[in-house]
């Protein structure tokens, strides 16, 4: 069991997950645990930009995390302030610069994944520029990190139906996010870095949703050289990878894993029979289906 | 074998996915096929809407049924044009009613689910007003149409990482949609039933993704009273299926589902001890996370 976490899921928290009674096959009644959504709206400075629907544990990293990954918040910006009111559902991000995004909020892009409202051209300008670092992967990492992931107490083994994300060192995972949208997962991982100024280069980024395009670009954006999957690819998202120099692991379960792009970077320590399978009471109970 | 879908799955379309080379666990060369994603901008008359990321099967009965589900083609109006460029990856839908959605589309919310670019508001307005006719769900009918369903030749099989959405009526699954964002497949069944004029009312709407708030609006948005997952359930989902008495059914697997609203409307017919287990090589592969 990992003990080194320094944020992971709290499935007992009973604001994240409520309880429900309904019918099963036989006509019994079950009584059974759901994943709760809130709507959070997020205002930079004067400027409403967006409702998001969040299981509402982490509205200041979400916040600041979905304005870095929307180039909002830019590398140079000093945040002067995060404001966050539960009654109201609204969160407020100042800086010291002023801002405004009218132009950038009129474009909208559905993406594939979970990522509407991600301003693609912008973030593809800055998608182009970026070089990724020299960094490694051990198999023996990789299967350690998704053993302990698999095995951490979570909102998803309690309730199902939540995506998680996770930021790794070598073979230790250091931050655990779950929401109901992987987007906001991915959102939360991003805020916790800016605000702690955690370097990306020498981290590893799990996710348990699908290798789309808009994964593999937010990978790209946050620096980080190393992808990590339980589930598979689009082609879309190889070819990004590989125009990035991003290493892609996807179907990564058990003894079994596929990398599709940035393989250089895999060093193969650990014969993988030796790996363990999965368990079968860790897969993933409500919810097998893309993404 | 179900003989009797009026759409289904083409996964031998070469246009639809692709075959890329990579490496497997072991260092070993291996190739595998991957799902495609292309980008699709849609026009209301001369009014750009949104871009998509969809794999593109069905343009034209995706941007209709994007703009059903927005509200944005109401009830009375007609369809006068349906314009596609696959080489400049636009899509026209042209109306009698002169339209301007300026204002709407300004406004964003960004679902838990995968339909940012909702505009919540307004849809929730309709939602009130819905509601939804009497209608029989038999158990017999689930357990049919669940294993005919997983045992047709989809994309989904072939490459994975791919949602799947099935209009169905009584035992026999109708129209059956893919696409890497649920919301596109969604859409593209609303699009052939709004094309087709087909009622909703004796039809049960069955995805492979979670049943979230989005889904659940979906649903009752078309006027289907009854919605099939094979996943689980998030709490706002059932709330608002709930509020609007329709007939949610989760983790539809196999012997087992488990119904949290609704459940007057179904017909115990059948012994679950008499239903197929779910074959394991139906599984879904690639991809197992929620939604």
């Amino acid at each position: 069991m990992p003990t080194d976490y320094l944020i992971k899921p709290d499935p007992l928290d009973s604001r994240l997950s409520a309880a429900v009674t309904g019918m099963d096959q036989t006509g019994a009644p079950v009584e059974t645990r759901v994943v709760t959504e809130k709507a959070l709206t997020l205002y930079l400075n004067s400027q409403e930009v967006v409702t998001m629907m969040t299981i509402g544990d982490h509205p200041d990293l979400l916040a600041v995390g979905y304005l870095k990954n929307q180039n909002m918040l830019q590398p140079g910006d000093t945040i002067t302030g995060i404001d966050y009111d539960d009654d109201l559902e609204v969160v407020v991000v100042r800086t010291e610069r002023e801002t405004n995004y009218e132009e950038k909020l009129k474009k909208k892009v559905r993406t594939s994944g979970c990522a509407q409202g991600t301003v693609f051209g912008d973030v593809m300008d800055g998608f182009e520029d970026m070089a990724l670092p020299k960094a490694e992967l051990r198999t023996s990492w990789l299967y350690e990190l998704t053993k302990n992931i698999n095995t951490t107490p979570s909102l998803y083994l309690e309730a199902g139906a939540i995506h998680g994300c996770v930021l790794c060192k070598g073979p230790d995972p250091l931050v655990y996010m779950e929401d109901v949208g992987r987007h906001n997962a991915v959102d939360k991982i991003a805020g916790w870095m800016a605000l702690n100024d955690v370097p990306a280069d020498d981290k590893i980024f799990y996710t348990t949703g699908r290798l789309t395009s808009e994964m593999v670009i937010k990978t790209v954006m946050m620096g980080i050289p190393i992808l990590v999957s339980r589930s598979g690819f689009t082609a879309w998202g190889v070819d990004l990878a590989r125009k990035a120099g991003l290493t892609l692991i996807g179907r990564a379960r058990g003894k079994r894993f596929l990398a599709l792009s940035g393989s250089d970077r895999i060093t193969f320590d650990m014969d993988p029979s030796d790996a363990d399978d999965e368990p079968k009471r860790n897969r993933r109970k409500g919810s097998e289906a893309a993404e």
